[in-house]
């Protein structure tokens, strides 16, 4: 018996939905309504449009066989009914029938379905401050408004930009700006790092860096107070609480939030934050109306709490399971690991899991594993230093999270992808430890960089290894009398630690080579706490565990080491 | 109290083990024994030794902090002696001691042990054919003989060379001749394909296109059956039942055994192929004796069975596990899943798991799913195709392995990296339908490969893909009376599809755009089976799914299209 579905939203979920459906079910009755004139395409793809890499928005709603994905697309190729210029202005839940607006005649109807899918996205956030509606001011809602901003770029009318926004679309809005079109561009994030709630502080001050070092100003800890004009209502500076940053275009990128209007209206299950609640099978409180995309709530695998996860990917994961459950099968979503990964102009930022601030504030007895490794053998040309974060929880040794910073590869994902397997299974210490990466010089170590991360974690746990926490040995680095027992024992070689030494005096900055501590030990004082530093941190355990065997328990280790501090680019490195 | 451990073996489990047990226990005693003079190399990294991509043999055994391991660096660093040019020839067992000589002096004497661990490694094989021993044949036993070939080849001496297997070895062995140095480089191996039991045939013909591609001869089905010297004693040639292939240089690559014989001769339990018997803890069958690296047997997690898996990375693993278990811990070596990876030119092939063939051979139901995705979103720049195949078992539902081939980047090591962790753990289909990997169009697909390749597998389960097999569709192109009743269908643009139709006949070569199928399906015959042809297969696919639903179930689906068939190199593709 033939079935009339209908899916309201064109993106992601929407459009993977129905054919899905099509394919299940041939003969059933399929139909898109969206209120847009463009629909399927990769939203995540704007900042690449934007900045030239893809030359033609076209290339955004295209199949990879080279075909726009347009109303005709759908109807020849997949036999799906596409209604653009749309509007779903209400369900009517006894009738089984939305009501619809054409918004190019007005035109209202009815539109009866057996069941329905609610695939309606995500829309930005809008602050709440005066400016938001001058000419210039732009959120990154749609295909249209990427087609407006990369012309106005085109015509020379950016010299100066304001991204409002240190979260992903707003870094790679900057990148945009800078990189290709030379427009001087300053960040602003309200939040004291970027990406906040997404990595810890360290890998956001990498990412800060490196954005700085490629000419994009950063301002983090700054709220964007208002936006201003001049008298033809054109956007001319955006102000904070500290400053005025003149520009000719402003980015507002400061996040999204799931449109669920119409199910709220409908009064199907709608959590305080917006996410439309499903159960496993993404079906609503209705058992008629499925839900799927950017718009929905879903579990978090490690912290089982209620979550936000806009990610294109996940759209059309749940786009097809959401076709599977109303074509009548079985078929879950688990939940998510929060997988992210970045292109920030030659470096590469991901993460998986939760972060070691998440991890503390979830009340796990977390601690964390960060080490600075090479991205593939270390005598294998072209290798780099990677930086990762392995978040587990002691008492459980289950890893909750992995972070990386590195080169522009395709090496970090390799890291974020298998430990995202690993963590949605409930992967602990072990499991991580004995993973096994395939190994070949121009892609990987003998002990992989994610072997690595989980033999430091096992040697936290295990007491052998006791590290200084980043910030304190930065606070005392600013201030020696922070932790006036205090004294760094420099391991690297005399020529890279005697700049050291000499900047700080010996009284704070002790050097002995880490092949000669077996034999000079007696020369470490015995009433210090001694810090010990190298440049990925891996030196300086081993130097603690002899320290240890001598009676020598005074010492912890800087973690990551010079690596790690280069990177998030304090100052008080000589030389 | 304090213990004495001795190891047998120097390279990569040997020294693992010892660093770690001084680590555990700093007071114990710890003794390397190895006969050779080089110690803890990567071995792995000779072929780019002789390429010149490392340019000294010393980086192959130095730390990323350029120190070389040798001797005095054990000593000084980690306080673990090393015995070089001495040879363990024999332990006894009841009295705790190993029979050792000095093979400089020859001097013999007992070094007694509390626990013992035998990382001997493996040893090339040597083929019984003449002329093994002649001058210029050399195998990748050591570094010694790395140092001498590209003596040989840096001093001119090498025109023209042979290798004989086309395992990882061989290949890297092949390619280092070709790309730097211009040698004319023949690679014979005697199994109908390269990389034999390790991927399936289109993924060793795959490669084998690119290694001609970059000139390296490939003769495969043919063994070498001599080596012929000149009145010197220097090879000339290499002669196989076919033909005989001047060289100058010849490198023996057709594998390597566990070497054992030290195992073997004290009593312990060893497999009839070689491999040292051990348990999850890496003990032999005398508990104060462990064994790691490649001369142990392990478990291969697939399988159940007892399997060879002679990788540096899991020496190194296996290392600290013994050192764990002999310092009186616990730490379980859980088995293996046969990772893999290898650069080959510009390409990339991995596999991890079994493959088809295996799977076959196993009992299991065996299936597969073949794709040719882009590695990234297909709009990005610099995007690429690769191919994945995902075999899984029909029954449970359990993936067994997954192979890839495409560019020299990181991006299948992601995915295999991936496959390793779940199928470690059992995975199905529906886990790597639902696995999170990070998404960015920098980095991958909204809908990624790996969840791809599980969806495909998912629907030839549910019987809604109904694919033919490349073999049976490449002997039909060969020959069309192979399957009278055959007919492929080219959905792809007209375009592409008009050299086909012309070379082949409108008889066995249909052509109808994907977009116009659903108005012209009625043109397609009803007495013959069509086999639907695209570029990636997924086209294909969903016109199966639409001729099934108007009646026509007589259709197969070529999976990965000419993506594969261009890839694998056949040579009646027009145009």
């Amino acid at each position: 018996m033939s079935r009339k579905i209908v899916i309201v939203g064109g993106v992601a979920a929407g459009p993977k939905a129905a054919c899905r459906m099509k394919r299940l079910r041939p003969g059933w009755d399929v139909t898109v309504i969206d209120q847009d004139s463009l629909i399927s395409y990769g939203g995540c793809g704007i900042p690449y449009y934007v900045c030239g890499d893809v030359s033609d928005e076209k290339e955004l709603r295209s199949t990879s066989f080279h075909m726009v994905r347009d109303e005709k697309f759908f109807d020849q190729a997949k036999g799906v009914t596409v209604l653009t210029r749309t509007r779903v202005t209400g369900i009517d839940r006894q009738a089984k029938a939305v009501f619809v607006r054409n918004l190019e005649t007005g035109e209202e109807s009815l539109v009866p379905y057996d069941k329905l899918l609610l695939a309606t996205g995500a829309q930005p956030i809008d602050l709440p401050i005066p400016g938001i509606d001058l000419d210039g001011v732009f959120s990154i809602a749609n295909l249209h408004k990427a087609i407006e901003i990369k012309k106005r770029i085109a015509q020379g009318q950016v010299a100066r930009a304001v991204v409002v926004g240190g979260g992903a679309i707003g870094i790679e809005m900057a990148e945009a700006f800078t990189d290709l079109w030379g427009v001087e561009t300053t960040l602003v994030e309200f939040m004291p790092q970027l990406l906040p709630r997404i990595v810890d502080w360290p890998f956001a001050a990498m990412l800060k860096t490196h954005l700085e070092e490629k000419n994009v100003r950063v301002i983090t800890g700054e709220g964007a107070t208002e936006i201003i004009g001049d008298d033809d209502g054109r956007v001319t500076a955006v102000k904070t609480a500290a400053r005025e940053i003149p520009a000719d275009i402003v980015i507002m990128a400061v996040g999204v939030r799931p449109r669920s209007d119409l199910a709220r209206e409908a009064g199907l299950n709608v959590a305080p934050w917006g996410g439309i609640r499903v159960n496993n099978r993404l079906q609503t409180t209705d058992p008629d109306i499925y839900a799927a995309g950017d718009c929905i709530a879903v579990t978090h695998l490690v912290t089982g709490r209620e979550t936000f996860a806009p990610f294109g990917s996940l759209a059309n994961r749940e786009g097809r399971i959401a076709a599977d459950n109303m074509a009548g099968g079985v078929s879950l979503f688990p939940g998510v690991v929060g997988s992210y990964v970045m292109k920030a102009f030659d470096r590469c930022i991901a993460s998986t899991g939760i972060s070691y601030e998440t991890a503390v504030a979830e009340g796990f007895d977390a601690d964390y594993s960060l080490t600075a490794p090479a991205d593939r053998a270390h005598f294998f040309p072209g290798e780099a230093i990677v930086v990762y974060q392995l978040v587990f929880d002691r008492k459980s040794r289950k890893v909750l999270g992995l972070q990386g910073f590195g080169m522009m590869n395709d090496s970090i994902s390799a890291r974020i992808d298998t430990a995202a397997a690993l963590i949605a299974k409930g992967g602990t210490i072990e499991d991580f430890m004995t993973v096994e990466m395939a190994y070949s010089p121009p892609f990987s170590a003998a002990i992989d960089s994610i072997n690595a991360a989980a033999y430091v974690a096992d040697n936290l746990c295990a007491g052998l290894l006791r590290k200084v926490n980043l910030d304190r040995f930065l606070a005392w680095m600013d201030d020696f009398s922070a932790e006036p027992g205090w004294i760094a024992l420099d391991i690297r070689h005399p020529q890279e630690a005697a700049a050291c030494v000499e900047k700080f005096s010996q009284d704070k900055w002790a050097a002995i080579p880490y092949p000669e501590i077996r034999e000079r030990h007696a020369e470490l004082p015995e009433d210090k706490t001694m810090v010990i530093v190298c440049d990925a941190g891996t030196r300086s355990y081993e130097v603690q565990v002899f320290l240890d065997a001598v009676g020598k328990h005074n010492s912890l280790v800087l973690s990551g080491g010079f690596n790690v501090l280069r990177r998030i680019g304090v100052d008080w490195i000589p030389g």
